[in-house]
Parts: C-alpha cells; sequence; structure tokens
C-alpha cells in the first residue's frame, strides 16, 4: 500500500518508548535490507531515507515501511542490487534508468551532475524511469535546496484514487515535493500527496472504528463512503480539492511516467508479496539567481514574515524540523514492539 | 480584481445573445484598449487573449474583463505601451522585464527564444518580472503544447486568499496552468486557481443573485459564508483542498514573484481604479522527446484512454474547446447588455 504523509503527521505510538540513536537505526535498517538481497550501498541509501522519515516524525514513512521494503525484495519485484545507469540527453536534462531498482539510488547517482546542470543552465531536470520510490519525497528536495536550489520532484505510485468524476481508480496518490532554500535557515519545505487522505491515516480510522470525513473516498462500487473499511476493502481514494488535486495528479503522471518513460499507476500490476510501485520521479532544479530577482534570500524571508503575519501558526516542514531536533538530542521514538519486529526481521 | 477559471465554467447570460464573429470580437477590444491607451500591439495581444477565453467560454476572464482592463490604464496603474525588455541570464533561462506593461507581450517576446532553448537543453523557463496578468492563463501555455511542448505556468495576483491556518489575506488567487502536447489532437491542458472559487466566477454569482458553496470563503470577521458579496466586500477566498492548495499557492508566489523578482501578492498596493495585479509570472517548457521515455505521444494517449476507461467523462479543457468548436461556428455568444457596455466604452 501505498501512502504519503503532508504536513500532518501521526502521533508517536502509545507504547512505552524506547529512543534508538539514529546511527543506531540507520545501522539496524541497513542489516536489514542486506539480508532479503539488497547491496550495501543500496540498503545505506533505503536506511537513510526510512530514518530521516522517522526522526522528523513522518511515521508512516519510516520503519512503519520497512516490511514493505523487505516482502517486495524477498518476493524479487524490485532489484535491491541494480546498478542505475545514467545518461545525457540535453544540457539540461540527466536521465537515469534505474533499471527496476529503488528510486533513491538512481537520484543519488544524477545529484551532483543535476546541481552542476542546474547552476550552469539555470534549470536542469532529471528523469528517473523503472524506478521505486516507497519513501518520503522531501528526503529527495531539502538537500538540493540547502545547496541554493529550489527544487520540485514527483513520483507516480500505484492506481489507488479515482479521477474526479470518475468511477475507477486511475491515479496513485501521486505526491509531489517542494523545496525552497532559506539564508542560515532550514528550508522551506512541503510534500503532500494528490489525494485528500493519507492511506495511513485511513487504516488508523478503520483500526478505532472511527468514520472519515465526506468526499475522502468512495466503496468497490464506486459510491461515497465515510466508512475507511469501505475504503480500504476494494474501494479507493479520491483526490484533494475535487478536480484541482485531480489535475495535479494527473500533472504528475505525464511527469513521473509519461516524460520519463515509467509506468503509469494503472500499469503497475504487484504480484504477490510486492508493495513497492515501479514507475517514475522527475526532479527539477532551479538556481534563483538565474531567475531576474534580486536578493532572492531577502525575498523569502520577507513572505515568510507576511505568512506569520496572516497569522499562518506554522510553515510547511516546520513540525518536522522541530521533531527532528527532539531525535537528535534523544533519538527516534519507537515503540517496543516496533523494535521487536525489526530485530525479529534479522533472527528468524 | 482578480480571478481564474478552472475546468468549471459559467453558463452563458441568460439575456437575448447576439452570436459576434471572433475577428469582429478581437477588432473591437483592440480599438477600446487602444482608446484607453494602449499600444496597437499590445491590443492586439490583450485582445486576442480575452477574445480567446471568451471563445472557449472562460467568461470571467473574456469581455467580463474588459472594464478592469479600461480602468487599470485609464488609472495609469499599467503602462499599455510598456516595451519589455529580455535579458539572457543562463542557457535555459529568459528573463524578462514587463517595465509595467501586461504580461502578454512579455511571454510573446520571450517565446520563440524559451521554445528553442527548451528543444535545446531539454527544459527551459522564462521569468517575467513588473508584469500585469489579469487574463485566462490556459491562453499563454497552450500554444507551446501546440508546438510539441509541455509547458507549465503559473502567475501570482492580489491578496485575496488566506493561507490555510491562517486569518488574514496573504495569497493571490495563484493560478497555476499546465498543457501537455497531443498527437493529431488539440492539447491536453488545465488552469486552476488555488483558491476553490475563483474570484470572477464569485463576482458573476453575486451579480446573478446565486450563493456559492461551502468552504469556499469567509466574511469580513473571518467567518465561512456561502454570500458570494460578503466573501467579495471585505471577507476573503479560501485554498482549494485546504492545507495542500495553500502550499501550492506558496509554490507559485515563491516561482511567480521570489523568482522572476515580481512582487508578491500581498506587496500588491492597488490605487483607486487599479484593477490588474503588478506581479511577475514563471513559464516551464519541456521537450517531451528529452525525457527518456518512447513515443511520448502514444503513452499520453494510454494514459488518456485509461482516463476515459476509469469513467472521467471529460478531460481538463475539453468542455472548452467543445465551447471552442460552437464559436468559430457561431461567433461568440454575447448578451446584447454585454455588446452595449463594450460600445460604450468606443462612445463616452
Amino acid at each position: 500500500m501505498i501512502s504519503r504523509v503532508a504536513s500532518e503527521m501521526t502521533p508517536p505510538p502509545l507504547e512505552p518508548l524506547v529512543h534508538v540513536p539514529l546511527q543506531d537505526l540507520v545501522g539496524l535498517l541497513e542489516r536489514i535490507l542486506v539480508r532479503y538481497g539488497a547491496s550495501p550501498a543500496v540498503a545505506a541509501q533505503i536506511a537513510r531515507n526510512c530514518a530521516a522519515a522517522e526522526a522528523d516524525g513522518t511515521r508512516s514513512h519510516g520503519v512503519f515501511r520497512i516490511p514493505g521494503y523487505v516482502s517486495s525484495l524477498k518476493c524479487g519485484w524490485v532489484d535491491g542490487c541494480a546498478e542505475p545507469v545514467m545518461d545525457d540527453s540535453a544540457a539540461g536534462v540527466i536521465v537515469v534508468d534505474a533499471r527496476n531498482g529503488f528510486a533513491q539510488p538512481a537520484l543519488a547517482l544524477a545529484a551532483s551532475h543535476l546541481a552542476e546542470r542546474a547552476r550552469t543552465n539555470g534549470i536542469a531536470m532529471a528523469c528517473i524511469r523503472d524506478s521505486h520510490h516507497f519513501g518520503a519525497l522531501w528526503v529527495d528536495v531539502e538537500p538540493f535546496a540547502s545547496q541554493g536550489f529550489i527544487a520540485l520532484s514527483c513520483v507516480n505510485s500505484i492506481a489507488r484514487m479515482v479521477p474526479h468524476g470518475g468511477q475507477q481508480p486511475v491515479f496513485g496518490t501521486n505526491p509531489m515535493a517542494f523545496a525552497v532554500p532559506r539564508t542560515d535557515q532550514l528550508p522551506l519545505v512541503f510534500d503532500q500527496s494528490s489525494s485528500a487522505i493519507a492511506n495511513g491515516d485511513l487504516k488508523l480510522a478503520a483500526r478505532e472504528g472511527r468514520s472519515v470525513g465526506a468526499g475522502l473516498g468512495v466503496d468497490r462500487d464506486g459510491r461515497p463512503t465515510t466508512d475507511p473499511a469501505a475504503i480500504i476493502d476494494g474501494g479507493a481514494l479520491l483526490p484533494f480539492g475535487a478536480h484541482k488535486g485531480s489535475s495535479i495528479a494527473l500533472m504528475i503522471e505525464v511527469l513521473a511516467a509519461g516524460l520519463t518513460g515509467g509506468q503509469f499507476s494503472f500499469e503497475v500490476d504487484l504480484p504477490p508479496g510486492a508493495e513497492t510501485p515501479r514507475t517514475g520521479q522527475m526532479v527539477i532544479l532551479i538556481d534563483p539567481a538565474k531567475g531576474g530577482g534580486k536578493f532572492f534570500g531577502r525575498r523569502i524571508e520577507t513572505l515568510i514574515e507576511a505568512l506569520r503575519g496572516g497569522g499562518a501558526t506554522r510553515l510547511p516542514g516546520e513540525k518536522r524540523y522541530e521533531q527532528r531536533r527532539q531525535t537528535q538530542l534523544n533519538g527516534a521514538p519507537l515503540s517496543r514492539a516496533e523494535l521487536a519486529s525489526l530485530n525479529e526481521l534479522l533472527s528468524n
């Protein structure tokens, strides 16, 4: 199941917590991924992505995802040892064939070249195909903003969402992430799915017997429902903001799959055990110094001051950064059950 | 007042209609704009943009806008004779200073260079600053898609929208438009504001005495209302899709203003009579042949077939194209009152 969390985050587990130092968590996740068939280099990438999500409180993309990674590796759906191949299609474009591996190593291969192209040309794009992206997308864009670039990325996933006005799922939850560099501050970053509710929140509501709001999903017959179990059991999600979120999801299919040569979300045919989407990813970098505006950094601070003055209590990404500081001080808060499950993956 | 229409369109006026041939309408609008201070070249650009919106049934950006153009020209807020200046900041970027003129002539100046850069580099961007965009945005991107490019554009406008969780308007209705080339077909195009309802639709509803849906706006005390007059009269719009539409509006402030050097929406201080936003615009072109995917045109048709198979009765832009065919056959349907108002602008 694919899901994305935007600025909202699920609360930490209620059970007694163990605070795991981040480096220990990364090491543990690496060992798990290697055990189930990832190369050490790939395991390191995915472990870092996953631990970063956990560190920031994006729990739905943290260790919660490890069983999905493991299951997809075990059944051979994703190649954990794939070596991505980079190609040069034009001065502003880096093309990467992930060769049925994870998207993160493919982007890592392209990253420094992409940054160089963006610096030279003002704008550059990475097109990744045949890749599995099962992690948080903000993790991909934040480092580019830390290097001074505006970064935009989108990924398509697995058909779980009905286009506005339709009856059958065609789109994935199709997230986009956007990052803006700030002067002497962590970047301004948002990461949001194109669906009205994240899959994880839906599952939580189902487990707790709560109904969800109207307009979030349909049942297996395409009828609107507020019963989360009916949405999960053969039903589908709806886009955020009706036809407008649906258009965003469509744009992401075009950019992340149509343009790159990845599969569309509705083309992903998961065999038993497979959980990761075999699709594509697109990343655009812009050098703000080339856009014609002066003092970009100062201008962004002016915009942020206006947002705060207008009563916006929190900027996108801000809550994550607060959680990151907590994790850096205390370690990542995992329940004993979560930690036991991870260790079990190494021992059985 | 700034507004944008997405795929939804307002019904034609109920009064007896006059069907005006499109070329006659363009000519009439040109004469009006020249009379109130636009140069013939600028008047031709704006008249074509406005008539194209009317032809496609995007009534809120058609002749409905002419009094706003006239008023902004009369009070000297926008320079109808401005000559935009183009600069070259990097291989992939065209920078244009619109010099307080309309955005459309600035983009027209950049268009062929932008297309050439996109063809060479795979991706290219135009950054327009100090520009007034008061027209439909799809008119800007469709021609690029007709030339084979994926085109994305965004414009910021005048603070009329409260960020999610905030109390004061900071964002404009900030539209984005996206166009995808199709083989032997008109492009796939969407154009949508970041607000839950477009300002133009709101004004039309107020004029016609209709109430609007819930969750679209607040009154002057920040209370939710369905009365369009209360939203217009000191109230404010809300973003589509809560925090997600709010993030899109923020992204557009960064790209259309922060990056280009245009004013942010909250910085636009309209003097009496002024209605057009003095802000900025960004356009990205992508050559789909450089993205690594094969048979882009065929792949887009596969995506469209899936959308139709999934029950999506209409693609973005499709209703506009239907209306366009009607207009080409019969002329643009204007009410006698609308036509009289236009003629009055020439005679008084």
